[in-house]
């Protein structure tokens, strides 16, 4: 398909090609047809996020290629276009809980400006990662829809008439971290009884579907098999990454756990324990790193919720980004590891 | 002049060559002409400031010149000078109205220090940006004063009687984004009625002033003559960046917009159109990366100011500085763009 | 003692040399008997600083072989072992004050996990560094150690029943910032008569043994012992970074001047000041130099206790790991400096 021109009648399919692998490399997977099956599961979980998805990857795309004009490869494989596929995802989702108020088009709008931002990160950042051998992972999306969060507020949105803004956040969010500076008692061996071991089981599950932001058992499953058709081995280092955040949450946060529960905890460890086994060829010590990597970047999350809660901003992926680029950039410095020449799957 | 040595009787010309260039890099403009002109602006607008901007820059040539010994290239091109010329006139200019208290001479001996930190923070920055291609821009300057005022801060200056120093901040400053957090209505377009555009125009023009921090017609006036001199095209590309950035202010800022007004809004826009055209060649696509760059920067600015504002810490021209550096990144890794070699003028 | 092989019988002996050189490597001292004086001298203060620290060591030296594999040349000279030693003795003698409550086995447990995060991070920024010729420093023990403190929080330690948390941390670390913003009255002379000169050489002594976080002057004593047997001048720029700091805190901070007394304002300096004369050829410039380090670094510590306070987070030493990363940065920039090509002692 690549050899086609993007201007001749394939044009659209291989656009369609494009966008669709964009959405499927949020996870790693450079396959259209995982791309499909996510987007059908986004779709499935709420319309809207589907819809500002495929809003933000169209803008996203023609940034890169009119305007930017960046290498045909990367394009192709949908590498600058997942950042904006989150921006759209997680703006859309994130968006009614976090600002008490409806989608208007002017969310629609910043959604816009927050996708032809992150296009121009991923191509700023990439270059100064890639003199290091290093990804950008999501950062851009962070970045940009950081900005576009704090831009909101700044223009009054979500200003409840109340002042309580800060008591009422979602509580499958950052409560657990900000009831631990309330809470007095410490952790017993009785706060431990009341872990609800199945609804753990659960969080695991969502965990694969809150990397976009949807909790959403039917996405969560088609993020699943989407992964499976791609790559087991990857597949499960993500989920056996996401058990391991969420398990870790239990020792970072406290009762009632609701967030661990809603997948929330799970996400940045099921990222990293992929990121380790994806660009690094697999061995049993990488095996273990990788779950270093999903502890440290569960770590990380516990440690800047309450660092951005005071700015009213969920922590997006920051904490995948950062453990990530660090042990990445740690396995470089040993000759005991390999970097995988061309990313691909790890079989 | 060049070719005069500097303890030669043409050292004191060469000198003043020098820091005049200083003065001028600010807005990129390497023309001691253009210097003297913006230092006749600078003391137009208040005496004391054009004393400080003077003061800062004698110290930071002998740091760059007897202890660090830089190359001579760079300090003949004043590009050591700038980022302490920033020190002196922005420290000068937002010390009364941030701790309501007057410049005390222990108040010019933490401008000494900053001056001289600048400098070092320039060397060290530069090294380091220099393997990637890109200019360390004014962070020097935003490092050095952010350390400044907060160590100010930290020895009892400003303190005010009563504790309401975060209610009391000057309102051209980060009122707007505070109000924001306040104010319980959301954007209606009843809002945008009230919008005086006369007064947006005029804060478009007092952008080019507010890079000093001084908020004063003449002085932007005579900013705008000195860089014509040097540069239509960079001017145009400058007053362009800063009407963007205005404009943006009232997307991303709720009324009554007196900071917009008052050029605030305006100043990261008109460094970060320039920005664009100084370092790439011109081209349509580099037109349309500069109103890019001019719209991140004020999105970051409008993002950072509450953050910043919780140590009541103005937020400089942090926002171009991050700006300008991602894209000028991104620019680096697409092959449709042509980095100048060296930087001179865009025509 | 290198020649041996590690599962030689000299094994053991050499894993002592290893881990002793590691303790000492924190003030830049690469032998093991300083690091044995070094060993006691914490232990003489406190038995469970000594203890935490020897724990987390050998947690780190098996890290560093067995999993990560780093360069035999690096592990025998201790460079990945001395942030897991900071990282114990630090989080041992500040637990108590921060979170008013005892160490717990499960305390010993977030050692244990900080412990492998640091040399995971360590193996990462020195790859990251290296490129640009600079060392980590001890920034991998400040990340590591920031990580589990907010992870603490979040699971509930140290929630006070009433919520004055923020009100009745230690005297000994940031009460003087937060002094600074609640005390109305400016710094006049006064206010400086009422140094008490004795308490503030008596903190330029205890400077060197804040280094572990520990405030004993039989520790700071050893110390000193300890790096003269390696390096009288190293020894003297230390302990000048030490008065620099400490000094310099009189000017950033406000009375009572509990902390200088304490020595916690001095302990950056005293590791600025080594720094510049560890990596850097001896030059009347360096010294100069050196002492700016001391005082940029206390001047970034004035800036970053308010900031840490918000989040109940203790500095590290995280101001001098940025004011030492952007003077040597600074130095490479020029000429006239030469880098030490392996860094051992300066004579």
């Amino acid at each position: 398909l690549v050899d086609h021109r993007w201007l001749s009648p394939w044009g659209v399919l291989r656009l369609c090609d494009c966008l669709l692998r964009g959405v499927a490399q949020v996870v790693f997977v450079n396959n259209p047809l995982s791309g499909f099956l996510i987007l059908i599961g986004l779709f499935l979980a709420d319309v809207t996020v589907g819809g500002a998805t495929v809003f933000c990857i169209i803008i996203a795309f023609f940034v890169a290629k009119v305007l930017l004009d960046l290498p045909d490869g990367q394009i192709s494989a949908g590498l600058p276009l997942f950042s904006p596929v989150l921006v759209g995802s997680v703006t859309a989702s994130l968006f009614t809980p976090f600002f008490n108020s409806p989608i208007t088009p002017a969310v629609w709008g910043y959604m816009g400006v927050a996708a032809v931002f992150s296009v121009c990160v991923f191509a700023g950042l990439s270059h100064l990662l890639a003199s290091h051998n290093l990804p950008a992972y999501t950062l851009p999306f962070n970045i940009a829809t950081s900005l576009i969060f704090l831009g909101m507020r700044g223009a009054g949105y979500g200003a409840s008439p109340t002042v309580d803004t800060a008591t009422d956040l979602p509580p499958a969010t950052d409560s657990p971290a900000f009831d631990g500076l309330e809470n007095a008692s410490l952790v017993t061996p009785d706060d431990l009884v009341h872990v609800e071991w199945d609804k753990v089981c659960l969080g695991m599950l969502l965990s694969s579907g809150q990397v976009w932001a949807v909790e959403s058992v039917a996405c969560s499953a088609l993020v699943g098999v989407a992964m499976l058709l791609f790559s087991p081995l990857l597949t499960a280092a993500c989920f056996v990454g996401g058990a391991i955040g969420t398990l870790t949450a239990l020792v970072v946060s406290e009762g009632p756990y609701a967030a661990a529960y809603a997948g929330v905890w799970g996400y940045n460890g099921f990222l990293a324990g992929g990121a380790m086994l994806f660009f690094v060829v697999a061995s049993p010590r990488v095996l273990v790193l990788a779950v270093v990597n999903a502890l440290l970047a569960t770590f990380i999350q516990a440690a800047v919720v309450p660092v951005f809660g005071q700015n009213n901003l969920p922590v997006f992926t920051f904490p995948f980004c950062l453990a990530s680029l660090l042990l990445l950039a740690a396995v470089s410095s040993s000759s005991s590891f390999h970097r995988v020449a061309s990313p691909s799957f790890p079989e």
